[in-house]
């Protein structure tokens, strides 16, 4: 009766996922980067700083004429003049001689290095004590000292992050080319399914998956579309799919936790012109009777109805379809993104399938302590009470108390 | 010349941002919820499931009637009805009769458990085998068992992920109490900052402060209002904080590395009509010269007008401050959230203030290591290079290689 899945290990999911394109490229305005995905590598058009600029307050002088100087035999110089932020210097600094210059202020010509103000003293209008050596280019910053003429500064598959935002603006971007973000339609399946603001008869449901799976999509960078409940029909099922695919880059159907609605799934993304599966359930608990296939550019997702089993192959699996679809390098999105934790109790699983345990996480004298959260699939209260997956490998008959563990970490509702 | 800083240690200024207060509670729909703060406990309204629902295709029968059958001594039972999704099921069952049950259906009434259809066998259409025993209520989840009525399922201070929004969907909650989003004002200052659309002249820089603080806010859930470059001008900064306290709740000036600068700002703040004056100067590196300051409600930020220290700044501090504002529970937003790696390399660090060392993460067959990312702090690409910053202890003289350090991981970009 499960004849029909031919269960995929998830590397070979994740395999298959690595093929998705990336979106095309847009161009975004820098104030709203935060976030995208660069479609290209930036090159610097020019030096990062531009200018010899002082990091200190201080005198700018030529080094060698401070050499030996200490507090007990100072060298003398004379004030020449003052460096203004934001100005050339129009001065030429010669042989004994200073200028007052604030930090941020550009290098005048002739000088090579700054002394710190507290080792100078000025002893009348005139002429300045210098009771420290400096070494030339001391207490400056060189022109492309933070990025060279034609460096790729930031490259083409990078999410952007504030400071990466910074360097764009230092070296002039006020737009960026980036991967469009992926549209992904949700559909909620079941003739038991009402809508949030209804009152449920007995045997109803309030559709939670609407929520779940559009807010992790925003979590990870999608726009969500929720296309509304569809009941277990196959004609709706397949106008809704279709609208879906017009109006979205991937498609998701939840629901379908029984056989037979299960089937309605698979049979409706068949009808679609070129319609590929690549994927017909995964040796993974939870989240079995997962789907996906494609036609052209388009993903198409079945999800267990189950929110839990849902959120948990959402997590593991359609985050990575979302990456792909970003253009996003893999391995900063999800390297040190988890914790490792002491399991509280032993756990037993299920040999030849991964399973997918959710644990919360508590501290307590520096030390990590992950506790499972059980329960059935059909409860959202386990998700709620934890704070990550624990992956229990395929091969492995279970974990056992006082092992440590990966925690692969929850997202914090988009923020952090 | 330092004598104006009252340098504070960083514990001392956790305490005084711990007073701050969150701001007020609005209510939004439910599906913009993702990310915000709960402003008050949410109690269940009504049991979360609402009725028995079977976790399995099956049949719902009583279970006593299955004690002891086995696969070679089946129990036989009479198909009594199917179960449809979404319905109140009209039958009773009773002793001896089997009702078919599709997963999510609501149990009929008379029965006390859902046996697998892989052990149920039609003989006819009236006559069902069952080769395994249940005990009552397996394959059940009952009403309940995810949140009972009145339990307090999610709690104030807790930020929505999109599982929290789904046990709201759940219980039919379409808006949300939360507390309202921080508005931050951000100012730089400097004679020599221009915008990013210009070339700047030699001796003048871009804006980055404004890209970076702004999108570090909307990382942490607040909302920047850029008000752009302020020269070093008594009367226009004065103006332009005036307008950003109008404007918003907390107003961050960057700028003033040098002296002179710096001390304008503290003078502007101080203006303001019952300005208190909370921290002047911590006792860390970067970012010594920082100020914090309020009026009523109102937050007043001075940071380093280095990129670098500024974001160091508020990563460490700020971050804090518009949790605080933002009504957030602390310990889940910063705990988990580091991760321990391997040090590259010794560094040294003065004695008698907080380090904050950035670091890029590497992976290494299963290992992490740090490694330090030095430069100064004029240098943005010190940033863009690193994953995450170490504390190096007031009391510590440095770090050593091979030494085990927790890494605060920089945020994705608001994402993950």
């Amino acid at each position: 009766m499960e004849a029909f899945f031919e269960l995929k290990k998830p590397d070979e999911v994740f395999e298959i996922i690595d093929r998705l394109e990336p979106l095309e490229e847009e161009t975004v305005p820098l104030e709203e980067s935060l976030g995208r995905v660069l479609s290209r590598d930036l090159l610097a058009p020019e030096d990062l700083p531009g200018f010899f600029r002082s990091t200190m307050d201080g005198y700018a002088v030529q080094a060698k004429g401070t050499f030996g100087a200490t507090e007990n035999l100072p060298a003398l110089f004379e004030m020449a003049g003052e460096v203004s932020m934001g100005r050339n210097a129009p001065i030429i600094v010669g042989e004994g001689e200073a200028v007052k210059i604030p930090t941020g202020g550009m290098l005048p010509e002739g000088a090579d290095g700054v002394v710190m103000i507290e080792y100078c003293s000025l002893l009348d209008g005139k002429t300045i004590e210098i009771s420290k050596a400096i070494s030339p280019l001391e207490n400056i910053i060189q022109p492309g000292d933070d990025f060279k003429v034609g460096a790729a500064f930031l490259q083409k598959g990078q999410r952007l992050r504030p400071q990466d935002m910074g360097v764009a603006a230092g070296l002039g971007f006020s737009h960026i080319p980036v991967f469009r973000i992926p549209k992904v339609a949700i559909i909620s399946t079941g003739d038991e399914i009402v809508q949030v603001g209804k009152k449920p008869l007995l045997g109803q449901v309030r559709d939670i998956n609407r929520y779940t799976l559009g807010a992790f999509c925003r979590e990870m960078g999608a726009e969500p579309l929720p296309m509304g409940i569809c009941r277990d029909d196959f004609q709706m099922l397949k106008d809704m799919v279709q609208e879906g695919a017009e109006r979205a880059d991937s498609v998701w159907v939840s629901g379908g936790s029984s056989v037979g609605t299960r089937d309605l799934t698979l049979k409706v993304f068949e009808t679609l012109p070129g319609f590929e599966l690549l994927v017909h359930g995964i040796s993974i608990s939870p989240g079995k009777p997962t789907i996906l296939g494609k036609c052209g550019a388009r993903t198409f997702v079945g999800l267990p109805g189950h929110v839990a089993s849902a959120l948990v192959v959402a997590q593991v699996f359609m985050s990575r379809v979302i990456l792909r679809l970003r253009g996003e390098d893999h391995f900063r999105a999800y390297a040190f993104r988890e914790v490792e934790a002491e399991l509280s109790q032993n756990v037993e699983s299920a040999n030849g399938r991964e399973d997918y345990l959710r644990v919360r996480l508590t501290q307590e004298k520096g030390r990590n302590f992950a506790k499972p959260v059980f329960g059935k699939s059909g409860l959202i209260s386990t998700l709620v009470d934890a704070d990550g997956l624990v992956k229990i490998d395929m091969n492995t008959e279970g974990l056992y108390q006082g092992q440590v563990v990966k925690v692969m970490l929850f997202r914090q509702g988009g923020l952090s």
